[in-house]
């Protein structure tokens, strides 16, 4: 049987989402799975990233993460979303890639990705919780197969205990406040897990 | 390799919740599923019932039904919940049986029970969505795999194409307006090879 | 021009949200409302509550608190509602008593009141979002009119900054984390304040 | 007094959301408000536009409607949004106009703004419920005063009866199913109706 494809799909501006990305990578090769970090494309004017110093680094840093495309999420057999949030919903940038997916959408091949996700925020309950439900409100329409953490590793009481997903509050100074790196990891390694009993249920 | 076990627990006043999940078992057998059609435990005092004979008949009709217990919940691999709503939030009937299995949650027995929801409401737009989603974030919690229907099937379009469950208007006369009980039936088959997909890969 | 009548509608087990409705009391009275704080009628028999101390304590220590009543809705401007989370929506005592305002609502008593709404959890991101947004899609079906705090105050900030109303963790040892006294007081003057809007602008 | 300032910001690609935008319009002036109608950025690039002629023909007709700004936003006293859903979530164009007001809400501008919302899909219950929750999430985050219409006039029954905002089902022809116009109607009046009593009450 085939190894899980896990497609880690996410937005950063300042790299915390990247970074949860990251760890999610680490959690699911660990779980054998074969993992593609994407980021969604920018919406923002190059103009608009020139000024923000941090932005620009970050856009730098990770210049040769590739660009998720449609391609992506059909080879995926499980995706995880990170994306910061944007007054209680998923950014702008991560709705319009998830918007265009209406090809797919049309031809089935949404339905049954294992999918799962994270997000982050600048104050404790700004929108931590609210963000996360706004993509499995997504989900749904896809046909997908939400997994969805809960309480299923102590790493996540650690972590804030967010039951819909890993999340983070970044503080003034950019940096994560809490330790989530177990938390990722973990709902990493549940969602490939997921999506190896779909993957061998389902042959 | 066991049956698929399949609680459908419901609430229902007059009649029109018990319908759909007698038309979820009826589904869920074809697809091979152990099945037990359980009702949640009345709030309401007996002389409410006494006062409204569509809601007394209905009690009556349905007095050999199990009561679902935390027991059920156990016992089952995958659930499907059918509550109207009330004011775009499942009724507290069906609040105040989930609210109580605390027990369960804290020994990991809610963990991965496959899951999937349905609703009715008086408007075709009186909180069909909202309430399965409210069912949605309280399985959240459980760390259950969440399976809404999306739009696997043609007969979900017919329904009225709720992707999140199937859900159906009652009109003034108490009876349903929408032809649901094919869009039932797939949910229900749905729900129960997704939890064959997990016995079997999680074996 | 008569005082803001200022309803603060709670259920509390161990005293948490006890506590945040007398707070709002304090912050209501400071802006010139007359309030009452009410307890929602318990669901569970007093045998559990009996084998449970703390929760014992506090229905002793709240036995003079009111029980809410349709006359209270009816009588008020304004409504706080504050409930503990019970996976991620509102608890079941709280969802039974809004459940029971049907009568109200077909009266349209329940149109244009001013709403606001708290929640508790165990863990900082255990649904003190989702609980409160919860009631907000049940204020929607009121047609009440729905006042979020936002990022009003600056106190908000410090408690946590959550913009859909005051929530606050709960400790292992039934303690508060956060001091969230005053983005409580801030939530109930500016419910209180938009109530006074609504009613001298509704002469 | 000044006469209530009204924004109607909406996205179209077929031309569903501007109708709705203009029956808030209609409705909205004969309560006495000023009001201007806007829509949102697109996002798509014009070679798609090109390529469907349904929204070429949307895009052409409404090419004198002014975009919607910022300084928009700060003149209005109220907001009405009406967004077509997507997968049960407001479009990308619409979270994108949303996202870039980060500057407004750090001065303080979008508190208390007076707010309402819209949708349309192409099933009865593909997301028209919870696309206009996602709306609310977001204004909690304004500190806005969220006006949903309830069940405050018999239009809404006749409109599908949803209680979050005025939405519509748009056929395969692209024709509106239900005949919403008295309801958006409705929920403009009211709209401007409590933002003139927060106008009065706040003076």
């Amino acid at each position: 049987m085939d190894n899980v494809k896990l497609a880690v799909v996410y937005y950063s501006m300042g790299g915390t989402n990247y970074q949860l990305a990251r760890w999610a990578e680490e959690g699911a090769k660990e779980a054998g799975a074969e993992v593609r970090v994407l980021k969604v494309p920018e919406l923002a004017p190059q103009s608009s990233i020139e000024k923000n110093p941090v932005w620009k680094a970050h856009v730098e840093e990770t210049k040769e993460v590739p660009v998720a495309t449609l391609n992506d999420l059909e080879w995926a057999d499980a995706i995880i979303f990170s994306t910061p949030t944007r007054y209680g919903v998923m950014s702008s940038q991560m709705k319009q890639f998830i918007d265009l997916t209406g090809g797919l959408w049309a031809r089935g091949k949404t339905v049954n990705k294992v999918v799962s996700a994270m997000s982050s925020a600048q104050n404790p309950h700004g929108g931590q919780e609210a963000t996360i439900l706004s993509l499995y409100t997504v989900m749904c329409h896809w046909g997908a197969i939400i997994v969805p953490p809960g309480y299923t590793d102590s790493a996540i009481f650690g972590a804030g205990g967010n039951p819909y997903g890993t999340s983070v509050t970044v503080g003034q100074d950019g940096k994560m406040i809490e330790d989530v790196r177990s938390a990722v990891k973990h709902q990493a390694i549940r969602t490939v897990t997921v999506a190896q009993w779909v993957q061998k249920g389902n042959q």
